[in-house]
C-alpha cells in the first residue's frame, strides 16, 4: 500500500445497528456493495457519521470485519479508530489492522483540554502501531480538542502519517496546511467544505457521509475535477450542495441514515438519546437527493 | 434509603491506575480509608477528577467494587454513570446497583448536540433502570449537552431523581433551579462555586475534587455552614478558596493527583495523553494545601 | 470624596430618548428623585442598561448633565465612561468631572481583541485624566474584551482605582479577585450574581438594572446583608431573584424601561433596530414587580 | 451606477491619523493614487481594516471625503456606514451619498444581540435612505450579531441592497448565499477565503485589506480567474495566500498599516490602546511582501 493508493469519493459509512445491540451485517454488505458498484474509491466505517461515539469496542470491531470482507480488496478500507486514551487507540489501530484495514483514519477524543504535545504524542502512537498509513482526522465542531497546524507539521514528519481530513467549515485553513506540509501529508476535503475547491487548491478527494447517499454524482464530480473540467464541476457542485446542506442542518448520523432508508438501505436510526430525522429533515433530504437523480 | 441521606462533602476519587492497566486497589481502598476517618459524608468515584472519560469499563466496575467495599457501608457510595447511549448507561447503573452502591451519579456524554426531549430521555432511563436515589450531573466546560431548567423541572417529578450537581460557575443558576424544584431535587455544589453561597442559598453540601486532598478542612466548613456560622465560614473559605483556583486552572485529575502524591499516596498520574501536573501546578497545590494545613 | 463613599444599591439608570432624538429630562429627574426618595445609595447613567452603546455623545452628555442636577449632592453619581480609544474615554471622563460627577465607570468597547497591556494603559489613562474614583467594569457577555486577574492587580494599585464591578456570572471570580485586591479594590455585585452571596464573600453592594424598578426592595436586601441577618436576607433575596432572571434573559434596556412603563414611567423603548419588550416578556416582569410589591 | 459595476479587487484602506487627531489626507490621498495606478476596481474606505470602530464622526466623513476627491470619479468609492442604531446610519449613509461616494458597505453593530427582524429593519432603512447601491457586510469574528441565510433572502428583494461581504472564514456559506439569492445579490469574497475558490463558486471579487499592500498581484490574480485561467491562479494564490494568514494572526489594521509603513506610506499605527505590529509580525510581513515582489 503506498501513499498514492487514498484518493477519491471514500463515503463515511453509517453504522446499522439492530434493537438487540448486534451489527446488521447484511444491509451494511449490502451498502458495500453498492456503494463500490457506484465507483467510490475507498470505504470509511467509524466516521463521525458512522456514530464511532455510540458503539461499544464489539461493535466497533464486528463492523470493520464486515466491511473488509464485503470490500473483498476491491478498494480501500479506513476505519476509524477514536479514543481519549493512547493505550486504548493503540490497541484499536492493531486489532483494524489485523482484521485487514488498509489504513487508519485517526480521532481524538478528549474530555479535558489537550495540549499540543498530548496531541502529537497521541497520533505518533497511533501510527507507530500499525504498518498501515494513517489519515489525521479533525472535526472541530464535535470534538474537544483540535489539530494546530505547527502539530501538523511535526506529525508530517512521522512516516506513515501520510493524510489528513480536515472537518473545519474553514477552507484557506487547507491551503495554509498544504503550503506547510505538501509532498508529505494529501488533504481530504470533508463536507463542510465544497469539494470543487479543495480539489483546486491541491486536495486529493473527499471522506464524507453525503457520499454514502450520492455515490453516483459524487464520483461524476470528482472526475470533473481530476480532468480539471471546472466550469462542469461547479454546475455539479452547485446540485449537490444543498445534501450537504442539509447534513449540516441536522444530526451527521440521522441524516444520512434517513436517506438510505428513503433509497430502500433498512440501516435503522441512530442509537438512542439521538433522535432519528425529523420529518422536515426527511422532506429535505428527499427533495435534495431526488435534484441529484439519487432517488 | 431516603432522600435525606445525601448531604455534605463528597470527594470526587481520583482513579490510580497502574502501568498495567489494572486499578490500583490498595492505594484507593487506603485513600477511602482515610478519606472516611476525616468524616467525609460519602464517596464519589467516577466523576470528572475519576477519569470517568478515560477508563475502560473493565477498569470503571473494578473502582466502584473497591470503592463499596473500603466504605463498608459508613458513608454512601455514589458512582458516576456516562454514557453517550441510552443501553450502555443503563447496564453500567444496574450493575453499579447490584455492586452495592447507595446512589447514581448520572452524566450524558454526547458528540452531537442533545435536543431536551433526548436528554430527558436518556436521564430518565437510567433512573428507572435502579432502585437507587440519583443525582443528576452537568458540567458545562467539559461536556456536549447541557440540562436547561424545563428538562431538570421535568426530571424532578421522576420519583428517585432527588439531587442535582452542576458544574457550572454560574451561582445565581442554582438559585434558579432550587425556585424552581425546591422540595423535589436537592442541589449539591461543584468547585467551580464557592460552597459557602451555595450553601447559604439552599444548597445541602459539595461533590468535589478539591475536598479528596482537603477532606478535614472541607468537612469543618460544611460544619460551619450548618450551623449557620457564616462569618467564621467564610473564613476559612476564603483560605479554601485558593484550592478551587488551582483546581480551575489546571486538568481537574492532573491536579488532585498531584496533591495525593505530594500527602504520600501513589496515585500516579492522569492517564495518557494527558499531561502530569507541571512543576508550577505542584508549587501553587503545595501552597494551597500548606496554607490550610493540609501538608 | 474618599473611597468609603461608595457602598450600597446603585441602579443602573434606563435613558429616555424622544422620537427626535432628545433625552426626555423630565423623565429621567422624576425617576432620580424617585430612587432617591426609596433610597438608593447612587445612581449611575450610562451603564449597559442606560444603552451607552447606543447614543451620541451628545446624548450621553445629556444624560448626565440631567442626573448631575437631579441628584443635587444627595448621592453620588457614578457615570459610564465607554470607548474604543483611549482619547475618546480620556475627553468623556474630563467632561464628565466637569458637569460634577462623583465617580466614573469605566468600560473598555472593543473591535478587536486587545492585549493585556493594552487593556491596562486604556483603564489607567482613564484615572489619570480626573480626580474621581474610578470603578473598573467587566461584562463578558457584551464587551469583546475582559478583565484579566493579573490586570485587575495591576490596576488596584492606581490611586483612584478603587471599585470593580464584574458582570460575569462567575461568582467565584469575585472571590478571587477580592483575594488578590483585598483592601485596594472594593467589589460590587451585577444583576448576574446573587446580591446577597456577594455581600457574604465581602463585596459592598451592586450595580444593576433591576434595582432601578425595585429600588426599595433592593435597599431593604441590602441592609439586612449588611446587618449580617443572612437568614432573612435570602428569604428577600428568593423573591427578587425572579426579576434578575427576566433581566437576564431579555434585552436589559428593553427589560427595565418595559417595568418602568408598567409603573408610569414614560421612558420609552430602547433606540431600534432593538426591540421592545415582548408581550410575553411583560407579563413576567409584572409577575415579578407584583410579587415584590411594586406594582 | 448599475449593479455590474462592482466587480474585482477593492482594497480596504487604512485610516492614517495624526497625533493630533486629524486625518493624514495627503497620504491617503496617495495611496489612493497609486492604488488606482496599480488597477484596483474600487476603494471602499471605513470597513474593519479601516478602523471605523476607532474613529468619530468627523474623522470617518473626512477619511470619505479625502478618498472621493482622490478617486476622482476614476473608480467607485464604496464606503463604510456602522452603527448600534438606525437613525445614526441612515445619517451617515446620506452624509456619504451627499460627498459623491458610488456605494455603501453597510454594517451592523451592536452591543446586545440583536433578532432577525431588527438585522432586516436596519440594513433595509440604510438602503431606503439612498439611491446608491448597498453592500451587506458581515464580520461574525468581530460584530456581536449575523446575518442569517433567510434575513440575506429578504434583503435581496430591496432593490438597491445587490452585494454581500461575507468575512467569516465558511466558504460553503458563500455557495449557499449563492444558490438562494442567485441574480439578485452578488457575492465578494473576504481576506479569510481563497478568492480563487470564491471567483470559481461564482463571486465576482474581493473586498480585503491585503489588496491594500499587494494591489498589482491582486488585481493579476483577479485577471486570471476572470479569463478562468484556474491552474496559474493557484500558483498565484499559493503565493498571495501567506500574506492573508499574517492578517488572520494579527490585528488587521495593525498589520496593514504596517505592511505600508514598509512600502514608505507614513500611515502610523493603529489608534490606541490597540498595539501596533509587533516585531515578529512585521518579519512576518515582510517575509509575504518580498515574496511576491510586494516590497
Amino acid at each position: 500500500m503506498t501513499q498514492s493508493d487514498f484518493r477519491g469519493v471514500f463515503p463515511y459509512l453509517v453504522s446499522p445497528i439492530r434493537p438487540d445491540g448486534e451489527v446488521d451485517a447484511e444491509v451494511l454488505a449490502r451498502l458495500c456493495e453498492d456503494l463500490i458498484g457506484a465507483g467510490v474509491h475507498g470505504l470509511t466505517p467509524l466516521g463521525s457519521t458512522g456514530e464511532f461515539a455510540y458503539l461499544s469496542w464489539a461493535q466497533r470491531r464486528r463492523i470493520v470485519q464486515v466491511v473488509v470482507e464485503a470490500a473483498r480488496g476491491r478498494v480501500p478500507v479506513v476505519a476509524g479508530v477514536a479514543s481519549t486514551t493512547i493505550a486504548d487507540a493503540v490497541g484499536q489501530a492493531r486489532e483494524f489492522e489485523r482484521l485487514g484495514c488498509s489504513g487508519i483514519l485517526a480521532i481524538l477524543e478528549a474530555y479535558f483540554p489537550i495540549a499540543d504535545e498530548g496531541v502529537f504524542t497521541y497520533f505518533k502512537a497511533v501510527a507507530d502501531a500499525v504498518s498501515l498509513p494513517v489519515v489525521l482526522y479533525t472535526n472541530p465542531s464535535f470534538q474537544r480538542s483540535d489539530l494546530s497546524i505547527p502539530v501538523i507539521e511535526r506529525l508530517s514528519r512521522v512516516a506513515n502519517i501520510q493524510y489528513i481530513k480536515d472537518a473545519s467549515s474553514n477552507t484557506g485553513r487547507l491551503l495554509s496546511i498544504i503550503n506547510r506540509v505538501e509532498g508529505r501529508i494529501k488533504v481530504f476535503a470533508a463536507s463542510a467544505h465544497i469539494p470543487v475547491c479543495v480539489m483546486m487548491i491541491g486536495g486529493v478527494g473527499w471522506m464524507a457521509g453525503p457520499a454514502c447517499v450520492a455515490p453516483c454524482a459524487s464520483v461524476a464530480l470528482y472526475e470533473l475535477c481530476r480532468r480539471g473540467d471546472w466550469a462542469r464541476a461547479m454546475e455539479r457542485q452547485r446540485l449537490l450542495w444543498d445534501l450537504n446542506q442539509a447534513f449540516a442542518r441536522y444530526n451527521l448520523a440521522a441524516c444520512i441514515k434517513g436517506g438510505l432508508q428513503l433509497q430502500g438501505y433498512a440501516v435503522g436510526d441512530p442509537l438512542p438519546p439521538q433522535a432519528p430525522l425529523t420529518a422536515e429533515g426527511v422532506q429535505e433530504v428527499r427533495r435534495a437527493l431526488t435534484a441529484i437523480g439519487a432517488l
